[in-house]
């Protein structure tokens, strides 16, 4: 189901970088929630390039338009279609023969006989623009339920020289989210964030509560112990315990890679195997900071959107 | 889909840990593979516990029964069952109406409406019997391709008391993987596995290859260079680019947190929210290691038997 | 999903007519439904043979044993895995190496390489004895609701000789469903009731409501009009209008193929292509019919309940 | 997954009768597919109204446009997302509050809470102009493998007056299908077609072969017996036996009740239940037949490049 996220609350999109247009299809969203355009648009807005030092210069003003499901700001309970129109396309044709290292360039010729880089748009983060319409009407419905999320950085940045480019550590955190989200087993809530959140371009890492931290700690020294009233004492799970909600505050922290595209020439080879420069490119973001955060809480939403609808499912 | 996990090489399975038994029915395997008996309970041998000091004392000699989909030790292509029977199941009444920490009693009561121990035992770590078996019927089939998993801890543990437990750090490698498993998108191939890893008991966290250390590197210092003839001049990567595998070593990195029953008292709730006192269990397990090494790659090995057939359909 | 059915509310079965026992994985029932015992074991009795001119002799006294999800006749919300052991399994090797005609003999050697008849164990009508419980448990679920599902023969059996089989038609209908259930365009109500009937063995047609009858209509003679205060004043459309439950009885009509063994010897070919006779069973049904109408009722329920969870999934 | 319909082919479409577009995504037709744009028009203009006296007198002239998926005429193995503008949307406000019988105006409202007409408007026929356009898609793969789906009227149609509307059967024959297509249980390949025919707006029945005649015939009469060399006698099955095709023709009826809009006025309620009369519309058209053929060809297709694939996964 590679192009598609989500059991009962779903994302289908699709759209090459270099075509005229990504878009997705949203269903499974129940009919008659408010749809505030606004919030969309600003989610959006966050997710394009600033002026900062580390995101491109490029201006790319996104606006959705959604092509269906949505009537008089309510969803009407049918597939929710949208589209954004991709603007200042051109071909990057000096590059396009090249492999560019630690990108999508090698693995989709092998995997799908592509010969240039037209063929791997779909690696782009572009496409991650789908995520965060998606994520914003997921937002939408959490909202009713007073679930919100929030992301930042979680470490600072290490520095870097101008033509570099470096990764970069996002802290998520949900408030509100009652007892009782996410199935035992194989859809823990935890591990359905895990695979959101590295499904995610240039996603390297995911550690809930404690993470990797808690591989130092003692039994006695981690465990979330309650008192009257089921109060928690402490937080080290991360506010899910056997894979399900435990009423307290879930954060967990997602690791990412450098962008691959420098701002500097690169050594590397072909579409042959011939030794070539893949020349860099001065307009591209330096850090997936700060432009990631909204994508992060996009895939947080729709993860906690599709187990929402999963818990009222089985309250006969 | 709480229960099945996988695509077109899944495994949905059942059973408490003071039940009768635990078991599962592997669908999706292909006709015609041949089924090495002794290799399937050897994982499960590999699972069971030693008599080393970090594992439990409790005798388990577990072997699985196939009740369908093989016959002379082959796949008939039909759904395989198979069962494990429960031994040693005696009721801990003791611990019974007592909320364990870090465990599943509150998440269950919430979720389900259980008010003691019992409900939850689909959270016991008996239910891994069921993915090693699982895995080692997707490693057979693996094999078939040259493809071989490995797994071992990624670094020392942590000294502890012997009354009190501790987690542990445990890195997986694949060799012999082909290039173009993974989907693009939300389907990619660290993707899958991060959600695999994350829907393991105590898993808190999941990198792959240069993983959390990754948001520290310079794109410059990162980036897997290729050299004529497609050589990789390192694996940061991890062996996955754009959530496709690119013939590199797959590697990556599970944090799991201590096991959440002590040796010793630990003082909690009981399900009315009453302080009381959780009297732990001087059989259980310090450690998931070195049991969960079987679980982890038997994991692994679903993800990837998976998109080989996932290739395979997609072959015109 | 060969051997799963369901999203939400599902089955997952397996076992071959020679193997030890067939058995399943019932998942997504929600947790706190009262399990009547008998009324499981009726419905399997329902489906045993009786000793009517139509059925087989075999004494075929099934009962099932649930191995997980059930505690004190309620259900726990983990899967619920039952088996029902296989008796009177003696090889027919007689027939085992000829093709047997309109069975699954020929198809079974094609898709998966089996030689023999013992490979084709899956498609015998042992399997819906797994239809059968799952349905009940269904059923259970739905009555909750106050729906209800009855069948029964729609037209009287063709008179045959007492060596011959006989197809034969079943009507089912269901009462007390309320408007709302099934999903608009791919998961039509009807078209998943189509689906589930079609899945049942020897079932060669469909039709809801007016049927096959409705493409000799006019619409001024078939349309359901309503009244004041929504009455309905016909029920052409079987209580389902654009996929959707319209709170009128469901009726619809399976058509089922003769059982394609006769109690008499049968001209054929065997598995190297080579003239061969099938020498027939002078214990095997004559008819699907009575047998069947707990599978056919099992089916819809099924499908009934997988819609109820979903059509509460949307009520947020 | 209400709109979407497929396991490894897949299509997920949007759009209401009343919006700007109708469209959708096909995901997982394989990379490196010819797709002639001539061949996709021309399926839709055959479902497009022609001049005869059976069809609406509308003229609508639709073409795909393709957004993604496709460069150089052929599939990249990403999604394949594709528009088809609505024209001639003027809103039907006379009929716009009241119960269109036998029609979605009342489900919608039941299920969705809609209080007009417009929030049905995903269960216009519009909404095929999707399928045929996936299933035009599916047809250049299934005929790389020489499979051909074609279909006419299964019996003449009955007269009826002008202003009245009348039902249909269509009989479909696919030739060139390989044996062993299709899986055992619950998706046989009878089972998916029926589901898929039977999602067809205004589908009431279906039957495989000899179908509902079935339920009167002998075993002896009905069994399709193989010569030497595996050649059929028969083809009561309709290429179908134990839900797995066995290389013969596959073929199949479906039947269509009267489309519910006549020419003329009906006597109905409002959305209050309070009496009204439905004005009827001349532009509409009279008998689903024969815009209705490439709909149930392209939900074939839809069948057979899903088992085609899936078939293909499992040759390990």
């Amino acid at each position: 189901m590679s192009n598609t996220f989500g059991t009962l609350f779903r994302i289908t999109d699709f759209g090459e970088s270099h075509g005229a247009a990504v878009g997705g299809v949203i269903d499974g969203c129940p009919a008659g929630l408010e749809i505030d355009l606004d919030f969309v648009n600003e989610e959006l807005r966050r997710r394009a390039p600033s002026h900062d030092e580390l995101s491109t210069e490029r201006h790319e003003p996104d606006s959705v338009k959604f092509l269906s499901g949505i009537r008089d700001n309510k969803t009407l309970g049918t597939p929710i279609a949208f589209l954004v129109m991709n603007r200042d396309v051109k071909a990057d044709s000096t590059n396009n023969q090249v492999i560019k290292p630690s990108h999508a360039s090698f693995v989709y010729m092998e995997k799908y006989g592509h010969e240039d880089n037209y063929g791997s748009g779909r690696a782009s983060a572009r496409q991650t623009v789908c995520r965060v319409v998606a994520g914003a009407i997921a937002k939408l419905l959490l909202k009713r339920y007073g679930i919100e999320i929030t992301s930042a950085l979680a470490a600072p940045l290490r520095p870097c020289p101008p033509d570099d480019t470096i990764g970069a550590k996002v802290r998520v955190s949900v408030s509100g989210v009652p007892t009782g989200l996410g199935e035992p087993v194989y859809d823990k809530l935890d591990a359905r964030l895990a695979y959101a959140m590295l499904s995610i371009n240039a996603a390297k890492g995911f550690e809930l509560g404690a993470g990797f931290h808690a591989a130092d700690m003692l039994g006695s020294e981690y465990n979330d112990r309650q008192t009257s009233g089921f109060e928690f004492l402490s937080n080290n799970d991360g506010g899910v315990q056997a894979g399900i909600s435990n009423g307290q505050e879930i954060f967990f922290t997602v690791a990412f890679k450098p962008i691959p595209t420098l701002r500097r020439p690169q050594q590397t080879i072909d579409f042959n195997g011939q030794p070539a420069v893949y020349e860099g490119n001065s307009r591209n973001d330096r850090c997936v900071y700060p432009r990631v955060l909204p994508v992060v809480e996009a895939m947080t939403a729709l993860v906690l959107a599709d187990f929402l609808l999963q818990r009222n499912a089985n309250q006969i």
